[in-house]
């Protein structure tokens, strides 16, 4: 890939591509501070369920690093920063599931009793742990899903699931990846993901760059391309994976789902074990965020709804795509034995 | 209303709103040439099925007027204007059935001899006749839908099907605004529309306009919506439904009604006679308009696919509503019983 979505500084700093500016201009930023950190994921000027944890992880970093300079690194302060991050976005388990482990970390650190300074190296190996981590599952997803892909598919995405969304090539645009790096002569159809259009600008962008053919439409000609024989399978990422198999992901990803059943086409969900939740019995226990009304420009006056995500029953999923295997129903069982 | 959708100038000029500019400005422009009016139709300052059929018919008066100064006004030359116009748009036949009356009358005035200005003052009789009877048309969808309306209904459209659609109060419109004056405490829900947004631009504003409480949606959140609960029926307009009960209408429409009938929501569809064209056997024979790739931002060099209407099957339509009542399954006997 010839962009670098997140990495470190020389001086220990966060360095991101500020995705809200692509496809037009390529603008990277600097975060050093926990309110920056939260700053760009609330802006999704860095998003995707996996990136967000790594960003989380890595922001933290950098904030304790500051925060040697500034005054003491207590359990106390990673506590307190965690706390902010993990707040950040309610939807994608990621993000909980990447503070909970660097918090761990802290603690076996204190616990043995080491220097502030060492804290900090002790949380940076476990954040470039979960990005390095993240990079693998990614391929061994784009890997396991790859075999679902008939030659010649036209495959059907929504939003972003790809190397921008991950420390790696992605989850739905990493099994694109694979199945077209397998000379399979793959067309991916990028839905464009309103409000902020994350398909047509980001998935556009980042298949491009990768030389993969790609079709971009709006999100509610979906169903018309299916219906018109031009689609052959969907594939989608997910910002939670429910313990039953119901998956939170980007708006409009439930009627994509409902379109392909009518159609009877596969619908494929790809997501790392970092996204499965087994705490969440299902769909209705996900928190979905609701986005500001000004994404959405309307009349004044006008109410606006805008939730971020929307969940679809796991009977609507195919089958899961996980760094572990291809999970089919029924999930529960499924979806559990991945963390024997 | 406090806005002019069209309207004749003093000096037998065509005014119309650019609704290209709404929300944000009531810009109006005039028109006194077939060329001029086919532009305005084309990038959609005029749209909706039956208001492209009364502007077509005013812009060939206009026309034809400003005709007498420069030249012989000429039955050959109303039927090469009246060709030019149709092809302004392929996929509403209302353009079509209001140019064929313009140009009946106009063989009937040459037929009977008269002088061009007689000719100029037959056509613009006509063009008011078709004005005035869909306004009427309107109110009768109006008071036909608004009987299938409950008291507090949550009122799902698409697109814009209201009075900058049309000559009158709107179709799919027209029967939320019958049955907010019924004082049933409807609640609108606007999808909006990409990727021009008539839904969130137009309908919001002419609504909101109107006092009618109206919410504005992403078009992808509408199946959430409807899996919520949060939904009670749909209502859209047509651009074009064929002798089967097929319906053309705004892209995004067939995945609506996809939607809706997995969640048991009614889908009713609402459109004046002139919508309906018996000669197309089936949606498969509706000529569907393929709008320009630079309507849908994306990245440099990706495929830009952007139909601007799809066909939602006659199996999937609860009903629809008409000028002369509302028509049930099976459409073929009903629809043409509208004409007997």
């Amino acid at each position: 890939m010839s962009f670098s979505v997140i990495d470190w500084t020389a001086a220990g700093a966060i360095r991101f591509l500020d995705q809200t500016r692509l496809p037009t201009e390529e603008v990277y930023r600097e975060v050093q501070s926990v309110e920056t950190m939260v700053e760009a994921i609330q802006s999704l000027r860095v998003r995707g369920a996996p990136l967000i944890g790594i960003a989380a992880a890595m922001g933290l970093v950098a904030a304790a690093r500051q925060r040697l300079h500034a005054g003491p690194l207590s359990l106390n302060w990673v506590e307190g920063a965690v706390e902010q991050l993990g707040q950040a976005r309610p939807t994608a388990v990621n993000l909980r599931w990447a503070l909970e482990r660097m918090l761990r970390t802290a603690h076996e650190a204190f616990g043995r009793g080491e220097t502030p300074a060492a804290v900090v190296d002790a949380l940076r190996r476990e954040a470039d742990e979960i990005w390095r981590e993240d990079a693998e599952m990614c391929r061994a997803i784009g890997n396991a899903g790859a075999a679902l892909i008939p030659s010649g598919a036209r495959v059907m995405t929504h939003c972003n699931a790809g190397a921008l969304a991950t420390g790696g090539i992605g989850t739905a645009l990493g099994v694109i990846r694979v199945a077209h790096e397998e000379g399979k002569g793959i067309l991916a159809i990028a839905c464009e993901a309103r409000p902020l259009n994350q398909g047509a600008r980001l998935t556009a962008w980042e298949l491009s760059q990768a030389g993969i053919p790609c079709r971009a439409i709006v999100d509610s000609a979906a169903a018309a391309m299916m219906g018109q024989g031009e689609v052959d399978l969907v594939i989608v990422g997910a910002d939670r994976i429910a313990a039953n198999g119901d998956v939170a992901n980007k708006i409009g990803t439930y009627g994509l789902a409902i379109a392909a059943r009518r159609h009877d086409l596969p619908f494929y969900v790809a997501a790392p074990r970092s996204t499965i939740d087994l705490a969440t019995a299902s769909g209705a226990d996900i928190p979905i965020e609701m986005r500001p009304a000004a994404e959405l420009a309307t009349a004044p006056g006008v109410e606006v709804c805008n939730p971020a995500f929307d969940v679809t029953p796991a009977e609507l999923v195919s089958a899961i795509v996980t760094d572990r295997g291809v999970v089919q129903p029924p999930y529960r069982e499924g979806l559990s034995r991945l963390f024997d």
